[in-house]
């Protein structure tokens, strides 16, 4: 499995993916689930992924080498001229994929092939903006009432972002509150396991914000691991005692 | 969806379940999953059902009506000599009840008629049980190691019962914990919803203990899930930022 979450802040967008992929629990790898393009001062392009990961794999690097290639009819995603053509490709070319990768295959196992990704990113002339994008191709994006979008397992790591997201955070509390969100869905499920890769977009900025891996050993994500544990006792400890008899 | 936690402590089991029943987001019902039997100074035996609704009530019918029919060869779950008995009888009639709909039924929609239970109680000159029921009819029990057992929506819930579950608690404080696991699952699927049924078993009373319904206007419910949020926002803020940049 896989843990991503796309959040967008009034000050810009904040990135953060999980790095455990399995194909069964005896096949355990880690791979980088975050992908980013970027002409500074024009435009930056975040993409993360879950799912079958020969079909996001092939989804990157097929992204990737057709910005290499100039004389192409088709935009590439940097030369799109806004973010919604940008998902448009994308989805397009996920979609091409996994129709690729199922039609080769012999194989019927429904879904194998499948993935679903979060974009976000600025072109200059743009908004913000965040989408995520289906295996069909087609996509939604967060806005203010639904202002982050998770992919993978996000179950577990649900309530705390319902509870606590607030769009004017800083920057740094977001990180703090997709670390708790994190931290909850890793010790609860196998499938979601650090190193988590952080990146934070700032609007209107054009350039690639801060990026960060959190490792198990890291001081700031064990400072929350351990302190959160402590501090939900508390918090729990602090609540009343229901009743067990119906009230009279 | 549903759901349902049954949990064992040092002085008891507590069994806890909400009412909501859905075919589809538009056909919304409720209805009790929670079903007692017990002859008081002989045995209590608690069951939760998770799954198919015509699956599950013909299971407790059938348990029920077996019960009242006093020549029948077989032992039925108010003689069954223990509790590892009655987890037999039920899974095994759990299976029989699957295997009559999936045959009677000209569709093949897999699985459609599935259920998973939990199964708690004790009998007298045996310690409490409690245990897990497939829906294949086996079943496994709850241990020092996994004291809690959750069926339906389990995974919303799941971190804060990880965080907080001490063995030694008291009834009021366990019933707080599943009150918190319940309400941010709640918060986060609309396949689960209030009421929420409570049942209380105090190691060798042999009689049902306290039960109670709690409401979405019940002022206990209320104080948790309120006081909930605002602790949480407390606990998270008692956190320190982490960077958002590596560290030197």
């Amino acid at each position: 499995m896989t843990y991503c979450v796309g959040m967008r802040l009034d000050r810009g967008l904040v990135f953060m993916s999980d790095t455990r992929t399995n194909a069964g629990v005896d096949n355990i790898s880690s791979f980088k689930k975050m992908f980013t393009w970027s002409v500074p001062g024009e435009r930056v392009i975040t993409l993360m992924t879950a799912g079958n990961l020969a079909t996001t794999q092939a989804l990157c690097s097929t992204l990737d080498e057709r910005t290499k290639t100039l004389d192409q009819r088709d935009p590439t995603i940097l030369q799109a001229p806004s973010m919604f053509e940008v998902a448009r490709l994308v989805g397009h070319t996920l979609r091409e994929m996994i129709e690729r990768a199922t039609g080769e295959s012999s194989q019927t196992v429904e879904r194998a092939f499948t993935a679903t990704l979060l974009l976000g990113g600025q072109v200059k002339g743009g908004e913000p903006r965040l989408y995520m994008i289906y295996p069909e191709g087609n996509f939604m994006e967060a806005t203010k009432d639904s202002p982050f979008l998770q992919i993978g397992e996000t179950k577990y790591g649900k309530p705390i972002l319902v509870r606590a997201y607030d769009p004017k955070m800083t920057f740094e509390q977001a990180v703090k509150l997709l670390l708790v969100s994190f931290d909850s869905t890793i010790k609860a499920n196998l499938g979601v396991d650090l190193p988590i890769d952080l990146q934070v977009y700032e609007n209107d900025t054009l350039k690639v914000g801060s990026e960060r891996r959190f490792q198990r050993t890291d001081a700031d994500y064990e400072a929350i691991s351990e302190g959160w544990g402590d501090a939900l006792r508390l918090a729990f400890a602090s609540l009343p005692d229901p009743h067990i008899t119906p009230l009279a």
